[in-house]
């Protein structure tokens, strides 16, 4: 299928990525990452252009990647440095290099065209190193879905009722219309669910005594981050929606890496407005997410089965879509600019 | 691949259908059922028409499902009466309903045209209610294997010499050629063997000292049930053809439900003119019909496989063919009627 | 995919054919083959002509087999010689028969144009029965890998360095070139390392105690048998390149035989001029050749999956790829060859 190119994807977390030779797979490209002696990861396409065997399962020779099955060496630009029985290096010998870039302990990768990719564009927000916010990262989900499905599940609150009823959701907010709206690259999507009782999540973790006000934000950051911000507030402290900093705050973030048209990983993390550097809340979240994204996984796993089959109708659209089909037109969009801007030479 | 459609096929036996959700697929199609507060087995198209996900992860609301994604809900007849998060309900939200019977502890299931569906056409047969005879349900055998092949298997006496050599049938009956005729919706072949061993099922079973007359009788109702009338009497006692009921007489009945061109699931049962009510026997029937089904799946299972491989001649046609020839076009003209059916409108 | 059926494959090692019937797929097409009465050993096509049931799963009757399904028998050369419920045997239902033929211990089979088999034909070396000479038959390789993929890494001296750097090769011969030629139905490659160390092989196996000259031809007989003729000698000894039989020397031989474009069989043996009769260096050297070839089949197997992913770009060619570049050539003509034969009637 195709994927939106231009642009930064998590390739893990900075400290996946070590001295050793590691395969990964980002959007239907085989690449081979290792943590260079500068300190720096490189990338590069997976397989020797001679017989295919993917360069992964040679061994490193300095910064450079010897192939297993004849000994032809790559630098970590991807050049052609040795063709063991021969002088003359065939210029066609050479592989694709990708550039990475690290940045609050997460490594980012360009699939695209290196003339446009620019650091400064890669995720960031102030609470990283904000001293008010604890940072933590999570782990990785590996779900057998096509990353759409997986993102477009990350702005959409509605869901939120039904398949996390216990953890993230519960019934009060069953009939709480969403609000979406598009913010440049970022689509969001919205709602505030008023005196209510508290949700699992912050039962365990807030101390509420009684009603409480919470809300939830998703911001899908194209192609493929969300940003979800929620928390809540004793009702009776009448929070205003730019006031959310008041109140216990938290932020999930899913970085979306596209493996292949039925394969997404999805690396989370979260962060918060409360128990600063306390490493148990850490690990208490850690836990209460891990439960609650399993549910996803059932849903999503269940949904791209389905989608596999043959469809016999259009699907339904619903109120509570304006997010998702905001988001896949975007998509398409910047595929079809993609397209256009590699025609015109 | 297509199926005749305006049949009453065997969705489970009664006594698998409870409260709890159950998704089934039958003719490719992906079906919810569950025994609603009535009493009556409800059955709905298993996708929720929104975002796809299959019903049976959602829950019982009443006697609605709310789909377990965003909560769209859907009454039994597969009316949507819920979408949250907004106040219409749009006509095209609805999804298919199944017309559902039960009858002798069997639950039917009509994937067709609901006008031409009449619960009076659903199989029976008298010895179902007649105190003279034992019915005894089976189990489900699973077979990776298209359902035409199974349904000819049953229409077929001539496979019992070589594949149930010790338990239906024997060397005795290996060169008996066999008759068969076309009695309106039903293919018939059959043989008797005079003068001869009893097999190995009547060795266990029958109580027979000498040679037995016995007779095989293949009846398989258009599309994909099969009713195989067998039995023994001793030789000395001369029966005639119409006079079976005199002899130890078996059914045994095959219910197919095509799941896919791949796979069938074969629920039997028997039924006995002796050792009325006598629960040992039926369970010793069991073992016996168990052993003995294995064995077709052995060879089932095998020509399938054989049959998805490339295929460089034609299969050649036997005498003893006669039974499956008629029953292929037989469900060819079927499906030929009903696509004609559903072009004039 | 096309093969070369006009040749001898290797069905077996004779030990491993008998009474039993035993399937095999060869050059994609089932076989069933056994030990017939006479002693010889036959093959015929593994599929009943009736209902396709792999004959494979009937039995024997007497040197014929009789179709599990319906009995349907076909005596060894393929002909139909029962149909059970009739008395005529159509002509129609006679199957592929496969000639057979054992030589040294190895059972060989022509899927090809019986007219042109010729058993003096079939491979051979002085030295199976030169008493100067230890052979020993070793195992079975089973590769999910395409045979020109293995049969390629057979005509290619310069992988062993790389492939196998503790075992058949060390980085002493990285920068050797690879000399190749044709020599008519044989395809060569190979090169002499002199004045080295000797390689972990006859570190293990050889007794010397400084450097040596070594020398690695590899023979790949048209259409799949490679026979590698590897040695070493003091290098003190000077030897000349035809005066290898001085050094010890030792031959690893490759009877490939493809299965289908994903799976290939490597029945392997190996010959030496030295310790004769000796069975504890047979099976010494046994288990040096398969550390060896496993670390073949780790690399073939992943050079095939990356082959079976889209490919973007033509593959670079390299000097050390003489052998196998003449190789596929070589094949391709002699498909094309029977195939124009096979159009001409």
């Amino acid at each position: 299928m195709d994927y939106v190119k231009n642009a930064w994807y998590v390739a893990g977390w900075a400290s996946e990525f070590d001295d050793n030779l590691r395969a990964l797979t980002i959007l239907e490209q085989n690449v081979v990452m290792f943590r260079a002696s500068t300190g720096k990861v490189v990338a590069m396409e997976d397989r020797c252009p001679h017989r295919l065997l993917p360069l992964s399962l040679g061994k490193r020779v300095g910064d450079a990647i010897q192939c297993g099955y004849h000994g032809m060496t790559f630098d970590c630009q991807g050049k052609c440095i040795r063709v063991p029985g021969q002088d003359n290096l065939p210029a066609s010998a050479d592989i694709a290099a990708y550039l990475v870039h690290e940045k609050h302990d997460i490594t980012w990768i360009w699939m695209g065209d290196p003339q446009k990719a620019d650091p400064d564009d890669i995720f960031d927000m102030p609470q990283f190193t904000d001293p008010a916010w604890d940072a933590h990262l999570g782990q990785a989900l590996h779900l057998k879905s096509n990353y759409l499905n997986v993102a477009e599940n990350l702005v959409d609150p509605a869901h939120v009722s039904f398949v996390h009823p216990t953890t993230l959701g519960n019934t009060a907010s069953e009939n709480v219309p969403v609000h979406a709206a598009t913010d440049g690259e970022v689509i969001k999507a919205w709602r505030w669910i008023r005196d209510a009782e508290p949700i699992g999540f912050f039962k365990a973790f807030g101390n509420f005594s009684g009603n409480v006000d919470r809300w939830h934000y998703y911001n899908l950051h194209l192609p493929s981050i969300a940003v979800i911000d929620f928390g809540s507030a004793a009702t009776e402290d009448n929070l205003a929606e730019d006031e959310r900093d008041k109140g216990v705050r938290l932020y999930a973030l899913h970085f979306l890496t596209p493996v292949n048209d039925q394969y997404t990983i999805d690396r989370w993390m979260h962060l918060r407005n409360t128990a600063i550097n306390d490493q148990a809340v850490s690990q208490n979240l850690d836990e209460l997410f891990k439960t609650a994204f399993a549910e996803d996984v059932e849903i999503l796993e269940a949904v791209q089965r389905e989608e596999n089959r043959l469809q016999t109708r259009k699907p339904v659209r619903i109120a509570i879509d304006k997010g998702p089909l905001v988001y896949r037109k975007r998509i398409n969009d910047l595929i079809e600019k993609e397209k256009a801007e590699n025609t015109v030479v």
